[in-house]
């Protein structure tokens, strides 16, 4: 890692990220082709919140927040800053002083892979924060890192600029460049969904409104009556 | 594992289910001699629920939901669907749409030991929900599986129509042969501890109520004057 | 460990520990040097509590509250409980019943490295719980442990009579005869932080408030314009 | 759970079950239809080991290994010790002195969702040993359990006299009464296996060998030359 | 935590040190009335290794290890040298440089709820090593702790000076104080070993020789035939 | 992801490859400016092994191996196979028939975050795996992934063509394009590794080979006589 701060990135439109953030986690994951979650393991603190902006990205090393503090100059409105360490660290790196910070500058939250604390003064102020863990654990400002490069999360590739969109079913990443077209994607998935919802309120089936009654036969799927039915062998 | 769904299976009494659930999980698996809890690792998604019905289970490979959709032809009015994967897995395979199609067939709510997505409109339309984990992930519908055969968790065996009760402090499933006994176990404890309850806010003690005093004695613990204690050896 | 019940331990002042306790968690754990702080693991049950108390301290055998009955009687006004295991175990070896018997004595809360049940019950008559687990599973009355011996959560010591605060950021220990003196400092840094919050509201930067501009260049970091910037090694 | 020590348990045929050992648990795993795998959270404490045998099952309290005593006398040559616990549990509950007395009943080896101790002293002996964790944390002999009752680890119910494998994979349950069935698939199965062996060796590729290369164009996955493909949505 | 480094501090006495670690780490943990081990998660990197000495202590920022730099310096032979960090950290902040430091002042070996690297390394050197993981990760040195602090690792409170016997089972602490009246104990607990161990080679049962049948049957356990038992409940 | 099998990936210099396996994981992970470390999740299945080779990666659906089928034809002498799977999976998707394949066409090795089984089949026939989990669970074909598109790793990013270097460690990866830089790096730290390792022999300390008494200085760090040192606030 180089100990940088990367300045003057470019941002995803906000406009779109904004549209994105309207259909939620779990529909933007489907309509990138089920990729872009950062995984179950960032929850947020509260739920109840749906958010959507531009990634600010630091590396902290673990038990230091210094970088947070680089990344505050860095942060334009509609940000969500991303934080993760070199090393897992639950240490509560993050607090109502830096969120105090955040939002004078117009950041709409933060997603971390470390703890955060002050957890009831960030409700009372209503900053979404999504994160591993919640420590009163102190930290340090002792030790290089970087703002603004390209970290990942979960698997998940984020680079400074792309959108961020987080809910109660976690943190999505859509790459700045495939904005336009996960919005597109997203839009036409809801519509089916809706589409699906008002079915299945009516009692049709997935089985049949998907065709799986084909897959489970192919599969060798066998429907067999409770009285034929011997668990010989569980 | 062989892959079948078993149709007709019998339920127990939904108006038994109905009492037991009343009671509440601590004291149904209390009342069946400290058995039958699914485990710390199944939570609810959000607290405030108690809900009490049948089972009907459904074993899905990790990353797929294939069978759960085969399972909501199974099911009937009273029922909770009950989910397990052949291995670990947090992948959220149920969803909002999931549940709109459950809810139009009565179903209660939905215990897995995999994860789920849309916790929010979940949360919304009021369909309880008992995980052990919150994943916006996606899956598919290519293996097979099976529905309404028995499954484990946490070491306790759920038989399809089996009683299954579920609230904050978790999930317990009742054998359908045994509803009856245990809801009449659990009435008579009920009734204890409601008098334990009274004599605990008039100020009597455990170790009085429960004879507890000569226990101590006979496991040798000493009461010992702070002064006079002097910690050698911790 | 000596199977004792320790009785008459001293306490730290109530008063102190009142004043204390308004401070939160995080601000006593940074009064104290960054210590005390029991660990992320140790989460309330539900959110929005925030206690102070003298410690009464027990140590049980996994899958028995015995001493926890041992322990109300040694309880007086001002208390909070804090439970811990000879070995790791998740059992509800604490609910509603013990918290009766709590509240009628004047404690105004529990801590708990194990698990807890009956969290709805425990809720509607507003008793807070710290813990590690919830679980319905029911412990025995069989095997000898200990109260009012000096423990050890998350690598803090907890001697009986101590100072607890616990809030959403977990639960600190503040040695009975250092609360004076945190207390103090705890006054001395609320006050730099309300001066920091004020500072953050009108835009000022940590970086130049914590002079870390000069710590960043001292450390190697680096500003490079995004243009200029090309990932070669990440 | 009912507190009971069942005699005189039928057991799977010894023959059958060397036999079935021989194959190793990865191919009885395959053989019974990708069933019956306890998981990978239980270990050998020594690498090398192959074991197979009868089970003889037993649960224990957390912290307390009072069952296995009682278990010691309903073993016979060829069992294999099968415990676990009503809640997990991390504790020693067996070291060297009860392999002693299993060693002289002609036991095999043990499988447990708990810890062991006395690991040098175990493989000194070259009593084989599948377990959750080590730890020389000790027990006490003071709750009631079970042996010889039907239990559940990793999904996987185990009955008294089922056959076990057990060896660097994990361990694998076979149902008495499929032990013969399993046995002949068992043995198709590696023939099988030998084959693909030596096609492997000789390169034959799975892609053809399976007929994979149908499968991955169904799916839609599609070559790319390194030069054209660019990694735009990742 | 006062970031001092401690100096002078007394020893146990090496020569009854060295008798303790004879009788390995379950055994002298019995002895100690079953306390004193430092739990499940602090694992040897190669079995076989047995050893005693007196605990230097050291309590490490995460990321760095500074302080166990320090700590070398207050190392004498017979010395075991126990690190912990302030919170939990896998980094490898021990090697084979740090070793082969230990190694010329006669260090025995290290314990630490941290991470090490260089495991091959060390195996060839002959470092004994007893950690909760192996990290490549790097550390720095810009953070203060402690040497020669009480620390405390899973409940356990280790004082500069104590006795540490370490083995294929994890890690026990001896309080200096303790160790001779626990080297006594050890030595009539291995011969009451060594007694049952004989006798379970001849086929006595622990329910004859520790009583344990009047056990059973007053906690209501019952003996039944197989035949005769049937699992309504389970 | 989009579903790709990258062929003609360009690949590091074996020749800079196999020497920079040489040194080590730990050493080449300092080289990079302390990167590229895949996390201490990721472990030998036996000890004493350092593999150095190129990266084929694949990305597999969880319980699915159908790309590492894939992956094989895409191999050359040299390569070592990187698996990752779109949501955790511990189950046992790679064996001795894949590595029978694998050494046929000159693969070096395994990584992966999943799971492995035929662990006593793999040792005896020398090929190196590195992975999360040992589970003899069985996988199925169904599901696409991709083989040579860009994976991460414990927050590390591998690009087909990479530098694996894997030892008892775990595994670390060096972008090809650094590969020549960190070689050379390498050297030099190695160099100074080899001074201070004879320097430490000799007796000299950390503290002052790295100028470390000025850093304890600077930060506040006290030497206190043990008999002057009173533990107040621990």
């Amino acid at each position: 890692m180089r100990n940088v701060v990367v300045t003057g990135c470019p941002r995803a439109d906000l406009g779109e990220v904004d549209a994105l953030a309207g259909f939620g986690v779990a529909t933007v994951h489907e309509a990138m082709g089920r990729t872009g979650y950062l995984g179950p393991g960032i929850r947020p603190i509260h739920l109840g919140a749906r958010i959507g902006g531009t990634a600010v990205t630091v590396v902290c090393w673990p038990g230091d927040n210094l970088m947070i503090h680089a990344a505050v100059e860095q942060c334009r409105p509609g940000d969500i800053v991303v934080v993760t360490t070199t090393s897992p660290s639950a240490d509560g790196a993050f607090g109502e002083l830096l969120a105090t910070a955040l939002q004078h500058r117009g950041v709409r939250g933060l997603v971390t892979t470390g703890g955060v604390r002050d957890v009831a003064e960030l409700h009372a102020m209503s900053f979404p924060v999504f994160c591993a863990a919640v420590s009163a654990q102190g930290t340090v400002k002792a030790t290089a890192g970087a703002v603004n490069t390209a970290v990942s999360i979960g698997g998940q590739r984020i680079v400074p600029g792309d959108a961020i969109v987080a809910d109660d079913d976690g943190v999505v990443v859509v790459p700045r460049q495939a904005v336009s077209a996960t919005l597109a994607a997203a839009k036409a998935r809801a519509g089916k969904e809706n589409e699906s919802r008002e079915a299945f309120r009516r009692g049709e089936l997935g089985l049949d409104r998907y065709g799986l009654r084909a897959v489970l036969a192919g599969l060798g799927v066998k429907y067999v009556d409770y009285e034929s039915y011997r668990e010989v062998d569980q």
